[in-house]
């Protein structure tokens, strides 16, 4: 893409390591770690078939990051209409319309765009705070609804997964640890079987403040594992060489 | 102690840091790194005051080490006979018996000896294994009761720890992080809030293989911190510097 395809406040960041672009805007929602991390943590079905969604996709970044190492389709649903047509100028851009596409919906009502039952893999970044908490919430519309639990939460989140999911389908969701509880409990209810924990450590010294899931669709409940820390910064504020990798190191094997 | 007053088959462990010796029969059960982190991880009342039990006190491990770093009262609770009754010699060989008892009894029996609603802190490294796991058990008593649910199982050790506990005491437990569903599901059933988690990994890029988490009785659920990492080991097998300090550092700080 050439710079003048870019629109007033619109940057590009890249993902070296996926050689994908996203195009951004500081001013709406820009992605960050989280969104490499869960990209690169979910496991795509055998060889990367299948048919991916990512609910609440915003600029598309997890999805397109994912997109770049598997070979099946992969859905983006995003409500924000201006998000979804950054989103769609991504996948353009990334030469990858034959399998990404973006749907511009509540993904509430996506059923009407995706069959139930019919997708192996669900992706998440959904909104992190509990609307009552006491969080003060951002006053611009787009970080409201892609931070706080306005228009999606997470026991419809997990009604959504389940619903959009094969049997033994799985569903891959990043978020604050401290809503570790609440996280599982919304799977346990719809029977989405956690089945692996990814904890990510600012430094080697602090509290957790991402945390990854894996959860599959009528699996055995029980049996979680914890897999071993993502540690994102040294002591020197550089990223570690394990985030390294990901970032800028070779593309993900699958 | 002289070497005369361990019976055969018993050897003593110690834990330098907190200057306590443990008399162990390999035999039967020994203690591990789970009862040091667990009582390095408990954080007692303030200034270390208070009543604190330790339910499955086995050889008084957790017990001990914790009394080395609280001025209160630590009840040890063992159902098996000659574990309480090692853990007693314990007490005596580390001069801890002006604020450390041993109680031979069945947790759920311990009603009859501790007052319910009477304790500040209570402790527990419970049996990790659920008897309807396919795991074959030990055939030896003394590693069956003390490894698999078979006299304790999570749910009733978490009515046993509410009905001990003052509102807002707190509960610490060291686990597997297989476990983590049922241990949270169990807490949450009784009030027990889950405040502080904390995963160890034998290695920077193994998965987790112990949790430590503290819960708070009638505590407002929500809102759990994950700890910073404990490695145990370096790539090359020795204790991390982290672990080492705790072993052989200087004595914990309350």
């Amino acid at each position: 893409m050439v710079a003048e395809e870019l629109r007033a406040g619109e940057r590009l960041d890249g993902l070296p390591s996926q050689q994908i672009q996203i195009i951004q805007n500081p001013d709406m929602f820009s992605y960050s770690l989280d969104a490499v991390l869960l990209a690169y943590f979910a496991k795509p079905k055998q060889k990367g078939r299948g048919l991916s969604v990512d609910l609440g996709a915003g600029t598309g970044a997890i999805g397109l990051f994912y997109a770049a190492k598997v070979t099946g389709q992969v859905k983006l649903v995003e409500l924000q209409q201006d998000l979804a047509e950054m989103a769609q100028r991504s996948v353009v851009l990334n030469h990858l319309e034959d399998r990404v596409s973006v749907i511009h919906s509540d993904m509430q009502e996506i059923f009407a765009d995706i069959k139930p039952g019919s997708v192996d893999t669900v992706l998440s970044n959904p909104p992190y705070f509990s609307v009552n908490e006491k969080t003060k919430q951002n006053l611009d519309e787009h970080y409201q609804l892609a931070r706080h639990e306005i228009a999606i939460d997470l026991p419809r989140l997990a009604q959504v997964a389940n619903k959009l999911l094969k049997n033994n389908g799985k569903f891959y969701l990043v978020h604050r640890p401290d809503r570790l509880e609440d996280i599982m409990s919304a799977l346990a209810a719809r029977k989405l079987a956690v089945k692996r924990i990814q904890f990510v450590y600012g430094k080697a010294d602090r509290e957790a403040n991402m945390v990854l899931v894996e959860a599959i669709k009528a699996g055995k409940p029980g049996g979680v594992r914890i897999l071993p820390p993502i540690i994102a910064y040294t002591a020197n504020d550089e990223y570690t060489p394990q985030v390294q990798e990901i970032l800028y190191g070779q593309p993900w094997q699958l």
